[in-house]
């Protein structure tokens, strides 16, 4: 269903409109329940991981590539300069859909569901790392994501267009009791596996991971909460140059970390 | 040698002054052949690689902790309010700090001086890629890195940030010639392999790096052209689940790729 709108502040538009304020963004997405997904690519993804649609905003010019899959939402058309007026940038592949959440499965489901490798991210706050850590997790054959109560949000609009839209193929969970949350990986029956930066630490590649694992990841800057670190039962590491080492290059930035540590886990558990 | 600026448009300013503003950034750097360090951390380490300071813009409050290093350099102090104005965000660590570039050595004095571990990148275009490889590369052992000619610059502020410094620490040469930049390479002693998505090339931890190698990252989106591809001695993939290629996960970005590849290189050439 096609409307043309005209009048940039139309409260048809609600949805869309001050994206450029973050704080006011991330309270209206949790408020209402829905979340962003930009990019025609990123829409089909989100479309056909059977997320409902509530609107699309777009411009003429853009609309002919995602007529197919949009059945009967409704599409709001507007001009170019009303699209970049509103979504405060330039959008690429001209195309915003505002999307309903589905509700997240609780930790124990989620593990129920099975799936040898696990990754769980502890109070993560860029919702890029976030987004590029879910990318590299899918591609690289991680089955779930576990994240703790205060890690970022994976449906805020810049981790779903940097994951671009691994955030709806591979299945994720929130703990609601970070104290006691590798507690219930355990009785899983997950082996809980702690990356740190420290190179005393048992290498990631040297890992026989016999059964089934959950890998921790940490906060940019801070790493693992030694609360975490004390309670995996095994930390493990990263090797580094002793050149680098000397010269005070101390670590990998989370995402490389990430995706060294899950490439390590599809070797060691293939 | 400290001066109190209290006007933002005073001339003394000038190398700081409209950092919003990317491309006239971005000429600005190359005309005067300067650049930008941000942060206590970062200015320390460009310091150490020997990098003359033109000058320093601070706070009152940020002074302290730089005090040490910055000799006889001259320091702008200026109120937070100029600060963030100038600077047109804010400030992490409040200090930053104009210095000049050096000459960049040649790729063939770069390739002299040995290192049995290059990293080739092809036109990238994004700073923050450019930065969070170099991190990596440092961290993991790399030796040398190669730019080719439209790669972006290692020394734009957002990528000697997202660096931590590493920019630093690591020798980079840019080709002057794209076409037959690989001859060059190969002229050196080193195997060229070429990081690609696809699947059915050798997987990068079962390559047996003997002697010197060069490990080529084409960029963001496309990745390697076709020449570089066709030229490189052997083309190398990561191995990707079967699951994510069947739903359309069919890549790693650029810093994810690079972190495993550089590892795999440590591993295989230790």
């Amino acid at each position: 269903m096609l409307e043309y709108v005209t009048d940039p502040d139309d409260p048809r538009l609600t949805d869309y409109t001050r994206l450029r304020d973050v704080e006011l963004r991330k309270s209206l997405e949790a408020e209402r329940g829905l979340f962003l997904a930009e990019g025609e690519k990123v829409i089909r993804r989100a479309i056909g991981a059977g997320y409902p649609i509530r609107s699309v905003l777009t411009t003429r010019r853009w609309l002919a590539p995602l007529e197919d899959v949009l059945g009967d939402a409704t599409v709001y058309v507007v001009s170019d300069e009303i699209m970049s007026g509103i979504a405060g940038f330039q959008v690429h592949r001209g195309a915003l859909a505002s999307m309903e959440r589905l509700p997240l499965p609780g930790v124990e489901t989620l593990l129920k569901r099975g799936g040898r490798r696990m990754l769980v991210l502890e109070d993560l706050v860029d919702h890029s790392n976030v987004g590029a850590i879910f990318r590299s997790a899918a591609a690289l054959g991680v089955d779930g994501i576990i994240l703790s109560p205060r890690c970022a949000d994976p449906l805020y609009r810049r981790a779903v267009k940097v994951s671009m839209g691994a955030v709806f193929s591979i299945p994720y969970a929130r703990m609601d009791d970070w104290f006691d949350g590798l507690a219930q990986l355990r009785e899983a029956g997950c082996q809980t596996l702690a990356l740190t930066p420290d190179q005393t630490a048992a290498p990631i590649d040297e890992v026989k991971a016999a059964g089934r694992v959950a890998l921790l990841l940490g906060a940019e800057g801070d790493g693992l909460s030694s609360h975490w670190l004390e309670e995996a039962d095994q930390a493990v590491c990263i090797p580094m140059s002793a050149e680098a080492m000397a010269a005070g290059v101390d670590s990998l930035n989370v995402v490389a970390a990430a995706a060294i540590a899950c490439h390590g886990l599809m070797r060691s558990s293939r």
